[in-house]
C-alpha cells in the first residue's frame, strides 16, 4: 500500500461526476456559467468578497500568487524547505522574472516572526540588495506542521508593519482547516493573508486548484499572467466544476479530515518515533534502515526522509482499515 | 446554434470514459504507465522515434516548443496574424525570455517561402538586430487553409538553409491531416518540421494537448521547462489518458473529418461569398450587416470578422442535419 | 571623411576635461556630490521638478524607461522602423521581461495620432492580446524629422485618454531642440512626455546619457532596476561629470546646433534628391549606385540606405569648412 | 582618511591619459582598432586564445558569465556570502532569467570542494529541483581570502566530473595575483576556470572591466546579450582604452601591490585583532564599539561590520605613508 504522497490519489468520484454534467456546450475560456461562479462561492465560504480563479496546479499558484506581489527586482520571504524554494524548479522566479526567495530556517518547515524579523533586520535599504515584498508560507507545512490563527496573525502583522504582502500556500490548507477546526477566514484574511493558493488536487480533485486573492484588486494582473502562461484553459468550466463540487458539502473538508484522521492513527502508533507531531495528514517517523526495510517487506511503501527518518501520507480516500495493518507494523517495530 | 468556435465545444465521450478508467492510484507526474505510453503512441503515428509530452493548453505547447528553438536573445519568424502573435497575450515572449517574432503578412495567415526569405534577407546580421532562430507556420492555419505537404517542406528546407528551426501550431493539426489525406509524417518531420503542437482540445479533448519533437533531443531541457512553468500535473495520468484515447482508434481523425465535412457543407452553400476555400473545419464569408442579423435571427451564432466578414467554426460534434439548417440560411441569403 | 553616423565622433574637451575634474575621491555609485545635482541641473532645464539618472547608453536609457511604464504583459506603441524596434537587439524586451512592441508604420519613422489610434482600435480589450500601457516616440526621428511641440501634444493627449504613458527616445534631442528653437519643456512634460532618454553620446559625450523622468515617482523602481542590470557604475562621479559639462553653458544646444547647421548645407546642396526635408542632423539622399561610388572616391564614407538611398549624419565635430567638400560634390553630381 | 571601499578611489592617470589618445574618430561600438585588441592582449596575459569583452561593471560581468554558463531552469552554486547573492540586486537573475543561486556557507567566503560535493550530493536529479549548471567563486573573496591555483583547481575538477562551469568573479583579480605570485593563467584556466569577470575599476580603472572567457565559444550569444542589457558603449573605445592602459606595463599587478601592501601594514598592526588573514587590499578587525570610535575621531573613516568588527580597504592610490598613522592607531588601541 503506498504511503508516498497525497498527490497521486485516485479523484473523488462527486469530481468526476462533476466533469459529466458540465460536458455541454458552453462560453470557452472562464467565461462560462460555473466559472462564474467560483468568485461568489469562495466568497461565501471565506465570509469575504473574494476573487477566485482556478488554476491547474499548485506550483502555478503559488507562482502566480507571488508575482502578483513581488516585482520582478523584490525579495520573497519564505522558509528554506519551502516547496516553492526546493521543489518548484524555480517557477517563483520564472513567473515573477527572478525574484529572489531570501529564505529563513526553523524546525518544521514554519517560519516565526522572530526569524522574519531577523532576516528583514539583515537586509541593507539601499539598491545592492534584493528588498523584500511579500512573506510566503505554507499551511500545513512541508512537515505537516499546522498554523494556528495567532500564529498566522503575528506574521501578518509583521508583514503589514514592513508593507509587504502575505501568501499562504495552501497545497495541504483543507488538512490545516479539518486540524484547527476554525472558519477558513480565521486562519487566512483575518490574519493578514492576502493570497492563498488553495489546493484541491491532493485531497480529491483532479486538476484544478483554486488561487484566491482577498486583496481582490490583486487579480486583475493576474488574468493576463495566467493566460500568459498558457493556464487560461478554453474549456474552462471542467476546471471550475472540480472545484464547485469540492465545495459541494464541504466536501474538501471531509476528506481532509479522513486523511488526518488516518495520519493520526500512525502517529498514535508511532509515538515517541514521531519528528513532528501529527497535525494534517503527514507522518515522519524515525525508523532504522532495517526497520523501513521490514514495512517495506510487509507492502508498504513510502519516501526515506534524509538518513533515519521516513515520510508517510495519507490520502483522502485511505479508509481506517486500510490504515490499520500499517499502524500496526509500527506499533510493532 | 453555436458557430462560434470548435473551443468550447463539448467533450468526447470516449475521453471522458477515458478520465474514469484511470482513476486509481499510480505514481505521480507523468511517471504513471499512461503518461510512459506516449512516447510510444505517437512514435506509431508518426513512423519515427518522436518525444511526446503532454501539456495542459496550446498557447503552453506552443510557447514551450519554441522556448526549446529560440535563446532570448533571438526570434521567431511567423505570420502577423499567427496565434502566437495574437492571441496568446505575449505567451511566447514570456517562455522564450523575451525573445522577439518577426513577423510576414501574406493572405489566409499562410507564410510562403518566398516572404520568409525577404523578411530574412533585410535582417543586418550583426548584434544590433535580433537574429532569427525558428519559424513558425500555423496548420492548418488561422484562416482554415491547409499547408500541403509540399508547402510545408518548402519553407523547411528554408529553414534548414538558414539553420533555423521549424515549429507547427497544429491546434487543428488534425482537420489539415482530416483535409489532405496523408500520413502525419508528410506534412511533418519529413518536411522538416521538429516540433509539432498537436491538438486536441478542440476536437474532442478536455485539457490535453501533445507538445511532440521530432528532434528528440529538444524534450530534454523542456521537461524542466514545463514543471518551471506549472505545467506538471500531479495526476498527470489524467492527462495522458486523453491523448490516449484520442489516438485510439483513430478517433482525433474520425473527429476532424466531421468537422471538415460540416464546414465543407457550409462552405458549398457559401458558394462565392467565400473568403477563403474551406479546407479544415472553419468558413470565412462576406456578409452584410442585414445578412449577419438574419442569421442571428434565425438562431445562429458566430464572430464577425471584421467588417463585412463572418467566422464559421465547425465543431467535431455538429452532425450534419445540425448544420444544414444554417447551410439552407447561408444559400437563401 | 566619415559621414557614417554621429555616434562614433570624438568626444567633446569639455567632457574630456570634466572627467579629470572630478578624479579625487568620493563616495561610490551616486552618492557623490556630482550625481546629486543631477536632479537639480535637468529640473532647471526643464522649469520643472524631475529625476535625472545617468545610464550609459541610449539603449539602456529607453529599456529601463520603458520598463517603468510598460508591464511584462503589457505592450508598447512605437514605430516599426523605431531604433527600439529594430536596433537594439530586443533590449526592450529584456528589461521589460517581454513586452510587446505594437509597431505602426508611417513615413520618417514618425507616429501620427491617426496611427496611433488605429492600432489601438484593433486591439482587443480581452486577456488573449497584449495590452498597450505606453507609446514611445523618437525626437528626432530615425530619419532626422523632428516632432513639434504640437505634433508631441497630439500624442500627449492621444496617451493620456487612453491611460498610457509616453516615453521619448531622445538620441538626438539636442538635434531636435536646436530645430525647434523651443524651450525643452514644450515638447517634453508641457506635451504629455512622461519620461525621456536624453542622447548626449552622439552629441559630444563619452558614456553617458540622461533618463529623465517627468513623473519623478517612475524612478524609484527605476533604481533597482539600473542596479540590477549592472548599469549602477561604482564611480559614477565621471557619468555625472559628463552630463553636467554637457548642460554647462547650453554646449548641448551649441553642439547640436552645429551639427544640424552643417546637415543643412548638405540638404541645400541635395534639393531635389531628399527623401526627407533635413530638419535635425540626418540627410537622407537619392543617389544612384555610381553617384554613390563617385562620392566615395572622393574620400567621403556613409551607409547606403536600401537601394538608390544614402544616409549622412553630420557630427557636432565637423566644421562647415569640413562639410563644404561634401556639399559641392552633392551639388555636383 | 577613507577606507571604506577600494571603489571609490580616483582613476589611475594613466587611465585618464588613454581617454585622451583615443579621443579621435574611429568605428563605433566594438569595432574600433582598439577593441580589436583587447583578445590578443588578454592572450598574451593568460597565455592562451582567450576572447575579452569590455563591460562597464563587475555586475554585468558577473551576470554576462552566468548566463553563459547557465540556462533560466538552471542554478549557480556560490557562497552565501558571494557578491552576485547579497550585493547586486539580483542581477544575476535578470540575466540568466531567473537561474537560482544555491548557496553554501563558509568561512571567509570561500568555497571548498566539500562544501560544494555536500550541497550537490543534496540536489535530487529531477525536474522538480533547480539543477546546478556552474559553480562561481569569487577570488580575492569578499573578506580579502585568496584562493590558490590548487585550491581553485580542486574546485576545477569537482566542476568538469559533474559537468559545471566555473566561473571567477575577480573583482580583485588583480589583488589575488600580485598574492600568489603566479601566472594569471596559474589560477584561471589551467585550474578549471572558463570565464573571468576581471576587475580593473576598483583597481584604478574608471569604467571598464574585462570579461574573458577561457572558452571562446562562450562569448558568441555574450555578444548579443551584451547589446540587448544596453552595455555595448557606442564609443567602445574608450572602454578598451582604459583595460589596454591597464595592462600596460603590468600596471595592473603594480596598482594591486600597492594596494596589497597598505593592507599587510595595518594587517601587521592589527595582529591578533585580525578576523581573517591579510591577502588581499581589504583588513577585517575586531574593534569595540568605543574602539571604532577613537579610530574615526582619528579621521579615518570605514566601515563596521555586523558587531564588533570593522573593515579597512586600502586602495591603489594610497601611499604607505598615508596609511602608517592608521597603522599606528590601530597598533595604539
Amino acid at each position: 500500500m503506498r504511503f508516498f504522497s497525497d498527490n497521486a490519489a485516485p479523484v473523488c468520484p462527486q469530481v468526476l461526476a462533476a466533469l459529466a454534467e458540465v460536458n455541454t456546450l458552453d462560453t470557452a475560456y472562464d467565461g462560462d456559467r460555473w466559472s462564474k461562479q467560483l468568485d461568489g462561492a469562495f466568497s461565501d465560504l471565506f465570509e469575504s468578497p473574494v476573487r477566485a480563479l482556478w488554476v491547474p496546479t499548485g506550483t502555478a499558484a503559488n507562482s502566480l500568487a507571488l508575482a502578483a506581489m513581488c516585482p520582478p527586482h523584490g525579495g520573497v520571504v519564505c522558509h528554506k524547505e519551502a516547496h516553492i524554494n526546493v521543489d518548484e524548479c524555480g517557477a517563483p522566479e520564472f513567473y515573477t522574472h527572478g525574484a529572489k526567495l531570501l529564505t529563513v530556517d526553523g524546525p518544521g518547515a514554519k517560519l516565526t516572526p522572530e526569524a522574519v524579523a531577523d532576516l528583514l533586520g539583515g537586509i541593507r535599504n539601499d539598491v545592492h540588495q534584493v528588498q523584500p515584498h511579500c512573506i510566503s508560507i505554507t499551511n500545513a507545512t512541508e512537515y505537516g506542521l499546522v498554523y494556528s490563527p495567532g500564529e498566522v496573525a503575528a506574521i501578518g502583522d509583521l508583514a503589514k508593519a514592513r508593507g509587504l504582502g502575505l501568501h499562504m500556500d495552501g497545497a495541504r490548507f483543507a488538512n490545516a482547516v479539518a486540524h484547527l477546526g476554525c472558519a477558513p477566514a480565521d486562519v487566512t484574511w483575518r490574519a493578514g493573508v492576502d493570497a492563498l493558493s488553495f489546493g484541491f488536487v491532493k485531497n480529491g480533485g483532479m486538476s484544478s486548484e483554486a488561487l484566491v486573492f482577498f486583496k481582490p484588486e490583486l487579480a486583475d494582473a493576474t488574468l493576463y499572467r495566467r493566460k500568459r502562461a498558457g493556464l487560461l484553459f478554453s474549456k474552462g468550466r471542467y476546471s471550475a466544476a472540480q472545484l464547485l463540487a469540492m465545495l459541494e458539502g464541504d466536501l474538501w473538508l471531509g476528506n481532509a479530515r479522513a486523511a488526518n484522521a488516518g495520519a493520526r492513527l500512525l502517529g498514535d502508533a508511532a509515538g515517541p518515533r514521531l519528528v513532528h507531531p501529527v497535525e494534517a495528514n503527514e507522518v515522519f517517523l524515525r525508523v532504522s534502515a532495517e526497520e523501513a526495510a521490514a514495512l517495506r517487506a510487509l507492502g508498504f511503501d513510502f519516501y526515506d526522509w534524509g538518513v533515519g527518518e521516513a515520510r508517510l501520507v495519507v490520502s483522502w480516500d485511505q479508509a481506517e482499515d486500510a490504515i490499520r495493518p500499517l499502524a500496526d507494523a509500527i506499533a510493532g517495530l
